[in-house]
């Protein structure tokens, strides 16, 4: 495990060191849950070790030209919203899948993660908290939560404030890297339900709530309270996609993965098609999260909606039209909510609504 | 290359995509300058892909058994005097030292860096930059700059902030680890000069600073401008430490290496010592340089010098007796400045000043 913290730490100048020692301890737990065999654990050590493959018979998993993933992403202006409603822990998890789920596009296995936590003061129990949220959204990626560091800024944050950065490294055979190259028209392209906003567009979404102004009465009834609505962790697709690939021995069935992130399918799905290829897909093929309807209520423009968001659909699969019907299937068996949302046809690199 | 920003580009809550753009345009020619035949380029994809070794015949370079070695960190409060002193470039620079010199203590080639940037609002210019700073440190640490994230959050960062958070991965072979466990009494402590401050003790800096309040005259002669002293980037150990380890074909002649942060030496050295076995450490042995004589004339204690700050030595290695001449002669024929400053003695696994 990297240090955490205990970089800047003389009390001279106002930092803790005490408060930092319980910090770790607590977190020590946190950490130790998402390892693996392959993790060596180096109690103290100035980083984090992992074997790329276990060399026990038993669990020998070996890859003959590995290919390394990496990805770094923070959580954005969610962060305000989960801190205003102390609900700090799912940050975490949102933390996680923004980084897993983007490796996860070109078919590699999640395999550690660091986090970077950035606070006015250590507050040992607010920290703690943070991170073992972090390292749930690792146990559910199936990733190590391999180290960390946290940094105390009396200058540069407010007292209540924090930022979190994830940074994911994966790794993926290099004779199945899935890079959308050969996605032709035909293709099928496969929705996953996303579980709520993710991990975008928050700006968007504080601009239209304030508008709700004092009024307790919301104008869509979201069958649940509203922060729940928003704080809901974004979701890690890692597990379910992962095992169908695994069980196609056939490579290429799935030709190209897309994550749904700011700029939602348009501004998504074209970065893994090649020239020539569209996307069109039907708005009809599925229903957004009654969330989203609520925000279109508050002022937002339908097309802007489409422009920011993930509307419900927070990942994206184009799959050979002959395992279309399977595809869906074993990732629906896999707990997914899969939709068959649009065709490949010849066209501008793009997404065409239908 | 991961995507930058772009997570939150909508032009409707303030954040502007066009400046984004002109930023992704710039940074473009950073992050190529530090690329190598192992990164497979993928414009515009979600994660950065790098091989772990070369296929072509000329360039083999296998790891049979390759561990993978990760660190995070961030640059702590040098960050503001960068700013302060609208020196960011070389923030980049520190940004990487602190991640590569971590991970190089085992032994690992660094392989890959990704840099977190957070902002009030995008300065294409600033960003530009700063991601041209961490090339730079990419570049003398011999790994790729394979990815990042800017993040835009007004709510969270004052107008002229901005916070850097940065990942390295590297690799090294299982049975060429260097843990320090096979360290005994007698062996040879080697101290590399560092460029000054590096990047800890800065919340102390600022505090020591502030008591010159008006004064132009220094109570000790730096040689240099006082912010050229406060901002020379961290020396970056990277390539003449794995020349050195490289050279030696026999393993463990370097049984120890410890990178000098927060806590400097006694707080680090023994991070990476056995049980039974105490460093004893000459002070004598070094002239530390004279921005620490500056700020320990405006008011702190030697003691607490030597607990907060590198005094000089940047990085230690622990050697078998008879290789440590040679050792240093290596070490200084590579560029460093390295010092017999010590010796593993038995007792209580800390550092006993001398």
């Amino acid at each position: 495990m990297a240090k955490r913290a205990g970089k800047l730490t003389y009390k001279s100048s106002g930092v803790d060191v005490s408060a930092n020692d319980v910090m770790v301890d607590k977190i020590g737990a946190a950490l130790r849950r998402t390892y693996d065999p392959r993790v060596i654990s180096r109690h103290g050590g100035f980083a984090g070790l992992m074997r790329l493959d276990y060399h026990e018979r038993l669990l020998k998993r070996c890859y003959r030209e590995p290919v390394l993933v990496a990805g770094a992403d923070g959580v954005g202006s969610k962060l305000l919203f989960g801190i205003q409603h102390q609900r700090i822990a799912s940050l975490g998890i949102d933390l996680v899948a923004m980084s897993v789920n983007d490796i996860l596009t070109v078919g590699a296995e999640p395999l550690m993660f660091l986090d970077y936590v950035a606070c006015h003061k250590l507050k040992p129990a607010e920290i703690a908290e943070i991170v073992t949220g972090v390292s749930t959204g690792c146990v559910e990626a199936g990733c190590a939560l391999l180290g960390g560091e946290t940094a105390e800024m009396p200058a540069m944050y407010s007292p209540s404030h924090f930022d979190l950065a994830g940074f994911c490294v994966g790794v993926v055979e290099r004779d199945r890297i899935i890079d959308g190259d050969d996605v032709e028209p035909g293709d099928v392209v496969i929705g996953l339900a996303s579980s709520g906003i993710h991990s975008n567009g928050y700006s968007l979404v504080h601009a239209a709530i304030e508008r709700l102004g004092k009024r307790k009465q919301l104008p869509v009834d979201l069958g649940e309270p509203l922060e729940d609505a928003l704080l809901r962790p974004t979701r890690i697709y890692v597990q379910p996609v992962l095992k169908l690939l695994r069980s196609y021995r056939r490579k290429k069935i799935v030709r190209a993965m897309a994550h749904i992130t700011g700029g939602g399918i348009a501004g998504n799905l074209p970065r893994v098609l090649p020239d020539g290829c569209a996307a069109h897909i039907h708005r009809g093929a599925w229903t957004p999260p009654p969330v989203f309807r609520l925000i279109q209520a508050l002022g937002v423009d339908e097309s802007e909606m489409y422009d920011v968001f993930n509307m419900g659909i927070g990942f994206i699969l184009v799959v050979r039209p002959a395992f279309a019907n399977a595809v869906i299937e074993r990732l629906n068996s896999a707990g997914e909510t899969a939709f068959r949302i649009g065709t490949i046809r010849k066209g501008k690199r793009r997404v065409v609504w239908r």
